[in-house]
């Protein structure tokens, strides 16, 4: 790495995104906020987020206004193999240079073809075509590389749009080239993760804590449906140990909402209860109508879940609810599916066929369909069952079906980890 | 409305976004895939979307490029009633006028705050004060109103950042005026999902139909992982009919491509497979290792796919796959659990115990751990199972735990519908 001294102070940054497919409303733009998020992280300040079509002239239009501004151009999208993908072409021409093999990507797409055994056709092998001068970052996760360009004292990098090949791009090679090319002063995060209160009495409750705060340490609100992530970044003010100074203001933060904190790190309910459950030697179940899966989906996506969860019924129909777990068809007939009796049942039902020592339950009407007088749309019941006992709640959410499942999820999640922690 | 004649051309639009938020990616920007989808209904191209941070200056910077680019500026954002909440004032500013109170929408914010019975305070009084000269959108679901600019040729308008109220003044208000105010020229998009061929693997097959496309007829190619949605959008050329001009370019699409076609709108699989379905009268389940509940997930993210979803069991430990799919324990024990045989047998018990006409099932290595010389991360099977047998694949496929579960199920429904559309 340079010295610091040599190094030009931190620039800004501009993320320009092409597609005509943005533009049309298509496909939504999620690559902008994952960059943004990133260079935040390094302490880099994103000037503006310019999405533009798949047309030349436009790139090039859009190239020369996002150098007036920020002396970084990250650019992803148009590096795919069809007619439609320009990018590649329009960034040699803009530079000048012409575009030639790049053998080690050569290599790698034949590998990648080779290890799927498709056929590689001319359009594959024209992924490896890159500007003349341009320097090559490896695409390890596709066919289309990264590009660094140096310009007159702009960066521009070029991405694919592909958001996992661009993230892996990112995280591997862009952003420590930028923190090596440029000086960029310290920048400190610690990320605390709550569950179980909205964002404005969350605040309510550290309004005194935040107040307090020295002033080159912010605190941000990162709220998502039925959690709120608080992120503290600390700036550099030539005091040692910013980091420690950070970590001891958390004790305070403890005290006025304690309870609400699953994590101090980023990291997932899911993630924080499946430490709980190893910790302890537990083992889990679900049972699932209208999450359909997704709350056995969200703990199987954490590494290792296979070492304490035994498995989901998911029981759409009430045929199921009773061959599958025991539900008392005097249950579904009296209280109804969707009611607390009904997922108390499917909950103890679980824990018992599945042969788990905690086990959950959801049960709700997601709609738009199904909803009734007594029983609307959005109303949601949801359970926990474990050794020493059944808890459940009725709640009512409808903000349309997608949200109201994965609001259910996220309640009887925030349920278990509350059982686990003692709280009810 | 005003004569055809004495209205002016089609403009371009530029969408601009305002937030700092959106800047540091803790926002994802859906209101301009939103505006981009309305506009591109009524035929006016979006030419830039641009997302600016709440500073005045930059602000003003945007709005005098964008409207160099385009005739029509769509605003959303910072019209809140907090001291970060810029828009208004820079507007009014920019147009050299004076803000004023707008009475009826005083009128309104007050009966708002009446009817929720909360105090009024003057920053929420400042909400209906508007630039003196512009037309006010009634927004009767918030307390910022819409703001109609015309200066110079341009149009500029101003809309409050909430998804909901933006798009209810879009649709209620921005896009009829937009109609009335501009002679629009048809523009046609027609939609072809396909699943199952890669997208370079696509392009060549339809290579030839792609360069035979009239020169007002422009094609897109959507990815995603194991799906490609094909995009034609029509621009009129004063032919009359272009839609159905676009629709008898599809046969000739189909003979190259006709089984990869699941669908000619914009559609899911899994809710192509649930058209499937219903249209026969047959019951689905799944039998779930892997995936942990995602295939379950995304059938009945559909609504109305309690019409035809029985069930599912996420058998993830191997007793599951016994007691509750009855997978004989020798299987389990020759072929070890993720096999063909396994997900053939699961299938297979899916049906009997769910009582479904047709299963799914799936197993795999989605890794990080559990990985073998034979198997390694990545080594994924899974099988359909229905009334006249028994079909499965074994693939590999690893680019991390997410994308591999992600894939698994992306594939097992590719083969089912494959199958239910008499494929395998």
């Amino acid at each position: 790495m340079l010295p610091p001294a040599s190094r030009p102070a931190p620039p800004d940054v501009e993320i320009m995104t092409i597609g005509d497919e943005l533009l049309y409303g298509q496909v939504i733009d999620t690559n902008s906020a994952f960059m943004g998020q990133e260079l935040a992280k390094i302490g880099l300040r994103v000037r503006q987020i310019s999405s533009v079509s798949d047309r030349a002239d436009e790139i090039v239009g859009a190239l020369d206004q996002a150098r007036q501004r920020a002396r970084v151009v990250l650019i992803t999208g148009g590096l795919g193999p069809t007619k439609d993908d320009l990018t590649k072409h329009v960034l040699a021409r803009y530079f000048g240079s012409e575009l030639v093999m790049d053998a080690p990507t050569l290599a790698h797409v034949t590998e990648f073809f080779k290890r799927y055994n498709r056929p590689m056709l001319e359009v594959n092998r024209q992924q490896a075509l890159v500007p003349a001068g341009c320097q090559v970052l490896f695409n390890a996760v596709g066919t289309a590389p990264g590009m660094w360009f140096e310009d007159q004292g702009t960066v521009f990098v070029s991405m694919p749009g592909v958001p996992f090949e661009m993230k892996k791009l990112m995280t591997d090679q862009v952003l420590p080239r930028l923190r090596e090319r440029f000086e960029i002063a310290p920048i400190e995060h610690v990320v605390v993760m709550t569950v179980g209160l909205g964002e404005s009495y969350l605040a309510e409750k550290i309004a005194d804590w935040e107040d307090a705060l020295p002033p080159n340490i912010k605190l941000a609100y990162l709220p998502s449906l039925g959690a709120v992530r608080l992120r503290l970044t600390g700036s550099d003010d030539g005091q040692p140990d910013l980091r420690g100074r950070m970590l001891a203001l958390l004790p305070a933060l403890r005290e006025r909402v304690g309870p609400y904190i699953f994590a101090e790190e980023e990291t997932t309910l899911e993630a924080a209860i499946g430490q709980l459950l190893l910790a302890r030697g537990l083992t889990l179940a679900t049972a699932e109508s209208c999450t359909g899966g997704l709350v056995a989906h969200r703990i199987t996506g954490v590494p290792g879940s296979s070492g304490y969860f035994r498995g989901s019924v998911v029981a759409y129909h009430n045929d199921l609810k009773m061959s599958e777990l025991n539900v008392p068809a005097e249950t579904l007939a009296t209280s109804g599916a969707v009611s607390e009796a009904t997922v108390q049942a499917m909950a103890e039902g679980a824990r018992q066929r599945l042969g788990a020592d905690v086990a959950v339950a959801t049960s709700g009407i997601a709609g738009p369909g199904g909803g009734s007088a007594g029983k609307p749309v959005g109303t949601i019941c949801f359970a926990v069952a474990d050794a020493q006992g059944t808890v459940s709640r009725q709640i009512s959410f409808d903000r349309g079906r997608a949200l109201n499942i994965t609001y259910t999820a996220q309640s009887v999640l925030a349920l278990l980890w509350q059982r686990l922690t003692g709280q009810v």
